[in-house]
């Protein structure tokens, strides 16, 4: 343990008293390292804002308040990642980035357009994309000896005339990648080549271990006419019960096209969102740099476990995220494993086939805890695993 | 002043540094005696309930967390307003009553379809209509000696072979009017006889001076099938910065038409809002007793001055709500007469166009302040009305 894990890491009585999805969906044997939150507290500074605003009044507040304004201090964030040049009105803000995903399939494409994305992937690109009548166009990455790659191919396979929109997840939810600089030009060149707009969800821009976080619209200025940018601070900040996030984009043709097709329906942001946003990106810093030591610790720890005692699981290890995608594929329980582990090993996981078609056998692994738990729920794993023969 | 007034009211300061949209629109100089907020400190009982829920993760949350549960809170101040036999599944919680709105035109009504609603009304309703592309059909309510009052003609003419759905809005913004007993079954024959569905903005139940909320469903069982009822906290608590509501109904069908045709693009509700709204119902009884007497000590000022100072003012004092509908038309300004007391009576009202067509000349002042604002309001309006010849 490298943090100050102590101040960082919630009791576990406050986790499984505080409503938390990720504690309460299972019994209380069960290990929980499924849905992205952190087990830990949130920063401080968030608390400490948080209890402050709820001296003045939780009426209808303006979008720019508090002070300094969440969209001043984004614009900065964003231009430290190679977005400059936002003109006024380029920032709105979303109940969070799941709306964002469906807002971009209803405004920019039509039903029965096509919709290209990189499976795995996260659950909701695929529900925005069917949920509204559109065609999903999945190219499968390939997971090699360099980890996880683009199937350059498998992405011109996939684009037909109905093709209007590719929707990027950058770092990539749940494999963890981060697309280098050389596959964004190539990624733009695409979405170029076929006259897609790009989705980007960078939802978890900040949770990289790879140093700073380049934007996709960063790498071509011929991207910022077709290009939105989805971010959002809950993830980073461990706050999805406050759900809030953004949609970035040079063009507002694009973005009013987005607020036209969901007019009326999102309702205005929290108060208290709004609060925790600007609490995050002015003062957030510290707890996070701590966060982001304490999930290399465990990264590491996780890696070097699996190596030496599931040699069978194969995994590469993630560039940002504290989600590790595993390959169990070898092993006999391979059709049904998510349910296996939670049966067998008592650990919670998220299931392989809610990321895409064909990733049964593969579970997602939240690392983001203690390394007591991490290292209890693989002990789990590889009990479990010992009684049958891999 | 009756109620606990020095407990009740956020100091100027507080409001003013709060980000308060009501407060901070207008130069420092004007009362703002407009957006429908309150200028009361939010219910000691609810903020303590946020005080305490920082305490623990803020993550994704059980929508039934924390307890009580919601639904369960609300089931039972529905059952008093006579909404029995609400299956389960029956409350739905939505980002606030506007995206309710929105949500019941997208799923219950195809973009060409007329919409009926009793003008004036809260803008939302007719933007809700007009902007997924839907036909307004606007039958005038009538202001006689008795008050606003329901154009049983109007309402008949406005019935087109394209019409499929009654929007509602009781109490009744901005009139105040409680539709009784029998206008609310009149309402349900005419639902019936033309085959509507029915969506009724129930958002102002809690602040009625008539006594107990009687619901639009609960006076026909045959609306169960065809009614979609809006509630929520906010307006009764004050609290629209924390947006929150519900769609609830007898009829699953109708909800889920709703949500498919939303689907994804509204959000989780905040962690803040659900412990705000828990709060509220079981702990908010006390507080909002001390608000009603402090309305109605502040309604009957109004009224009473009103008819002692500027005789030529039409208005019936409302039945619920903090909100009274002022015709102004007799006044030499009424074609601007919303500007004209902004400038001349440095006093921010809403003007009667928002609320439809036709509305020139009037206006929509917010009492829910302390009586000296509301004094110095008056007097100012008073003044600058003694200016120009009546």
């Amino acid at each position: 343990m490298k943090a100050d894990l102590p101040a960082l890491l919630l009791s576990e009585a406050s986790l499984r008293h505080s409503g938390s999805t990720k504690w309460l969906k299972f019994p209380g044997d069960v290990l929980p390292l499924w849905v992205a939150d952190m087990d830990y507290a949130v920063a401080p500074a968030i608390t400490a804002a948080l209890h402050a605003r709820l001296s003045d009044g939780l009426g209808y507040f303006q979008y720019h308040q508090p002070e300094p304004d969440v969209a001043a201090l984004l614009r900065d964030k964003l231009s430290s990642q190679g977005v400059t040049d936002l003109p006024e009105g380029s920032i709105r803000t979303l109940p969070g980035v799941v709306p964002g995903l469906y807002a971009s399939v209803l405004g920019l494409t039509s039903p029965g357009d096509d919709v290209i994305s990189m499976t795995p992937i996260y659950p909701p690109f695929m529900s925005a994309i069917a949920d509204h009548g559109r065609g999903l166009r999945a190219a499968d990455l390939v997971h090699g000896p360099d980890g996880w790659q683009i199937d350059w191919a498998a992405l011109e396979a996939a684009v037909t005339p109905a093709t209007r929109l590719l929707m990027l997840c950058h770092p990539h939810n749940p494999t963890g990648r981060v697309w280098t600089r050389t596959e964004l030009e190539r990624l733009a060149d695409f979405a170029l080549k076929h006259d897609l707009y790009v989705v980007c969800d960078e939802l978890h821009a900040d949770l990289s271990f790879q140093g700073p976080h380049v934007a996709f619209v960063s790498v071509n200025p011929a991207l910022r006419e077709r290009t939105v940018t989805l971010t959002g601070p809950c993830k980073t900040y461990n706050t999805a019960g406050l759900g809030i996030g953004a949609a970035v984009s040079h063009s507002a043709a694009l973005l009013d096209r987005m607020a036209k097709a969901t007019a009326g329906v999102m309702g205005g942001p929290s108060v208290m969102s709004m609060t925790m946003w600007v609490a995050a990106l002015s003062s957030g810093a510290e707890w996070l740099a701590a966060v982001m030591e304490q999930l290399a610790f465990n990264r590491d720890l996780l890696t070097e476990r699996l190596r030496a005692e599931l040699p069978w699981v194969r995994y590469t290890p993630p560039e940002a995220t504290y989600l590790a995608f595993l390959d169990l594929r070898a092993h006999p329980h391979a059709h049904d494993i998510q349910a296996f582990l939670l049966s067998e090993a008592k650990v919670a996981l998220n299931d392989g086939p809610t990321f895409g078609a064909g990733y049964e056998g593969f579970v997602r692994l939240n690392f983001a805890t203690s390394p007591e738990i991490l290292n209890e729920a693989i002990d789990r794993i590889v009990r479990a695993c010992a009684s049958v023969p891999v």
